[in-house]
């Protein structure tokens, strides 16, 4: 069998690497076809000179020419999307229906679509002109960044043309995509459209980029080479902060997307007025995907009482009752595994599951597991360890203050729920709670499950670490998401005819917003009456 | 003699450090009066515990209540200038005219004011608001911000009333201050004024403190305490760098600022129609206060030629004519001559200077050093060892390909100026240049040297690492350096009355600048008819 090629400058190459792998079907646990190599350092260096070359190429170019690229792009994906959502299916174990052909797809591309606006429409450069110093600034490309996509999401966050690759094509970089280990196929088809939307609109050799694997210690070499502008990374903790340390030893920008339990609480009133439906959404949010979310509710916030029992009682009547999916790998069943039985060492109490096996292929029981506050704040680190799929952890604090307590011990998170009563009755509680979670949450939710994630401008899909590795940015939400991938670009009394358009007197759209004299305006530069 | 207490909690306490400094006037190089202590462990956590508490207190406060208290702030400052000023001339040597009165004093009470304003305003919180799914976001504060302000000024950068607790402040934070060593009674007299603002405009216990001095590990430890928020640094690359590696590992945001020779390119054309000009503006950019500006040009490109030879022939005699200036400390004096000896033995030729002494207490000869472009590429870290103070270094490279292959080398910097030919003569050349050197740099000038730092929107002091630790970010330019300092805040379907002014259908203000479902508007968040 033959060793699929990478795509470096511009080329199908082959590989120089004599190591390979093969995907697995999580549904059979049987290797697919197809073998496909682990990249060798020169290979990998090979990819940053060349999109080092084709960022200086494009360097200047307008925005439109990347929205071009992205349109062109998008345009060929839908024509193969069935193709794509088969070999997702075949790599991941994720259902077609209702996830990969209902949901993911039409993410994926309305990103693509959001992005090439966004880069066409230019206002994410957040053009800032002061007319009396003459001095003006914008965002602009960063560089080459190279994304490692995650297991969980082989189209939306996939490195070659998910929701970072998009971000870092729109702020005009060339992107160096790692590929997943667990769908390499399903990456390879993105990576031959792409290059194909790339050719066609005239992009230079060394835009787009893959390579499917390396050995870490060239992942370390990647994300701190000098030519590299920024890093995007959504994974596993372990790796990330080895490649965290990395860059930030060298100020390379590494946007992470690490682990994250994402805390919710059910206060008493909420359980007291409708705790049936408290119970229904949480067990549908918790095994949604086999819970395989960042946003996964994997830690459950309650105050002691016969609510709280009931409630806890539908819920593992619920989980015990439901099918058990195919987890995403072999991987990821092991660390779920070594996660539950981690939080039963800190003394959490199986209500349900724990267990690997009772479903297809690569699978854990669902798991609910159980702690009183007061164990939540002994040992808070060892019952914060995330266990990545269908489990959860439920705190049942004695009182409001232990409640309290918990919430002060909480780790940065990419979400945090608050059920509340409709009547006011935990108001004042809520209050207390949300001076604590907000500061530790990226994005804070009212009655409402956080594993819907808009891609809407004014979504934080971020927090503070460990959830990312900064809390000033969202990985999800065009524009906001964009700006991960530029630098602040000054220019101090520089020629007229020398400054980018967006900087220019003349808006060169008409509709570009631009802070002037600190106020946001779509209007040209006031020349001064001569 | 009795040490000066240490400002925690918001009371004057005896240090509990054994350990005691004092500052050295650098014009005389004899110690000054007052003894001020290095803080142990215990006094620093006490700091940090106060700030978390002071946080919690202010969360939800809106803009106006920090405004005042820097308005109150700014207009103290201004009743005690004199002596503000006659103790910095004491500790720092830089003179009261034309420097500390007239230049710094100004500059201070204008970010003062100007943080107030954008406090006030609350545009810089960037608020996001989508109607049709209802979620909405904005900047929020980010935490206890620790600042360490610089050994440069006493007052535009000091911990305690300089650009980042300005920022830190506006952005709703507390600030724990740790002084510069070198002039720690001009740093009391602050914490002095701000604490008394602060008591007079209700801010809680701990929200503004001052420490002097800590052991390096303590600094350490405080950067990655969890109950910090975030940090500003601006001083030398070597204490940077570990406070930055020990911040990254927790994943808190540390903006520094460490080290910058800001390369002016001095192109064939320009030296050929205005050789006297360039000759003066280098020399006086590059002597002004003794080169102890983070924009001093260390680092000048040219083409060989007779243009170029009249250049360095002028400029030298300027350096060995001018006056030398003291400098601000004997550490600072130590660490240029060392700079200027890496320099020599790299290969570069001196010129003029090179030896310590010339001038009052603390100097150095006003220095100038050469190299061939060709040396430089060969050794380009070695020949961009900072030599901070009156001391620059001029690559002449043999032909443009050269001039362009040195740039290629250059390390990240806070600025890059070109002089070039009015006639359009060097427009090629330019455009060559300013494709490599747009990536490098934060700020980029044309005909003009980069000493001066407008304090406007568009300003950006920051740049690429070495310059500062993300180039995403300015430390200078308000509101835009605010955001430092915050945390991006979402709301999912949070209850109106829940929201923060901010983000409710009513402009809170009714001039808040805010994006309303892709476009900035100061209107009401329109209400759909019922």
């Amino acid at each position: 069998m033959t060793t699929h090629p990478v795509l470096i400058d511009g080329q199908w190459k082959a590989s120089a690497g004599k190591k390979t792998f093969q995907a697995v079907n999580p549904a059979t646990t049987e290797p697919l076809p197809g073998d496909y190599p682990v990249s060798p350092w020169s290979e990998v260096e090979e990819a940053i000179n060349a999109a080092a070359r084709a960022a200086e190429i494009v360097r200047g170019w307008s925005g439109s020419r990347f929205a071009e690229f992205l349109e062109e792009y998008v345009k060929r994906v839908e024509q193969r999307a069935p193709e794509l959502i088969a070999m997702a299916n075949l790599e991941t174990g994720l259902p077609v229906v209702p996830r990969l052909q209902d949901v993911e797809m039409p993410r994926t591309t309305n990103q693509l679509r959001q992005g090439a606006k966004a880069a066409r429409d230019g206002s994410w450069v957040e053009a800032t002109i002061d007319t009396a110093s003459n001095i003006r600034s914008m965002f602009g490309p960063i560089g080459p960044v190279a994304v490692f996509g995650p297991n969980n999401f082989p189209f939306a966050f996939n490195g070659i043309v998910g929701g970072d690759f998009v971000a870092a094509v729109a702020a005009g970089n060339p992107v160096i995509a790692k590929g997943h280990s667990s769908h390499p196929s399903t990456t390879r088809l993105f990576a031959e459209i792409a290059h194909q939307a790339a050719e066609a609109t005239g992009m230079p050799a060394g835009f787009v980029q893959l390579i499917y694997r390396t050995e870490h210690s060239d992942g370390v070499k990647l994300v701190s080479h000098h030519s590299l502008g920024a890093i995007g990374y959504t994974g596993a903790r372990s790796a990330g902060v080895v490649l965290k340390e990395a860059a930030d030893k060298v100020g390379k920008p590494i946007y992470l997307e690490l682990s994250s339990i994402n805390p919710v609480y059910f206060l008493p009133g909420a359980l007291s007025e409708r705790v049936t439906a408290c119970a229904e959404q949480f067990s549908t949010s918790c095994l949604m995907a086999v819970g395989q979310f960042c946003t996964n509710p994997g830690l459950i916030f309650t105050i002691a009482g016969p609510n709280t029992e009931a409630f806890i009682s539908q819920v593992t009547e619920k989980f015990a009752a439901a099918p058990v999916g195919t987890l995403l790998s072999e991987g990821v069943q092991k660390n779920l595994h070594s996660g539950i039985q981690t939080l039963v060492r800190a003394g959490a109490k199986l209500l349900t599951g724990g267990s690997l096996g009772g479903g297809k292929g690569f699978c854990c029981q669902n798991t609910l597991l159980r702690v009183t506050g007061e164990q939540f704040v002994r040992s808070p680190d060892l019952l914060q360890t995330e266990a990545f799929g269908n489990s959860s952890l439920i705190v049942v604090a004695a009182n409001e203050a232990e409640l309290l307590a918990a919430s002060r011990c909480l780790e940065g998170n990419l979400t945090g729920s608050v059920y509340s009563a409709n009547d006011g009755s935990d108001d004042a509680l809520y209050q207390q709670i949300t001076t604590i979670l907000r500061q530790k949450v990226g994005r804070l939710l009212n009655d409402k499950m956080p594993t819907g994630v808009a891609v809407v401008p004014s979504m934080n899909h971020g927090g503070p670490f460990p959830a990312t590795g900064h809390p000033g940015f969202t990985a999800v939400g065009i524009p906001s998401s964009i700006k991960r991938f530029a630098m602040l670009q000054c220019y101090d009394n520089v020629r007229p005819q020398r400054l980018p358009p967006s900087l220019q007197n003349k808006n060169p759209t008409g509709s570009l917003w631009r802070r002037i004299d600190g106020t946001w305006s779509q209007a040209d530069v006031p020349t001064p009456a001569t």
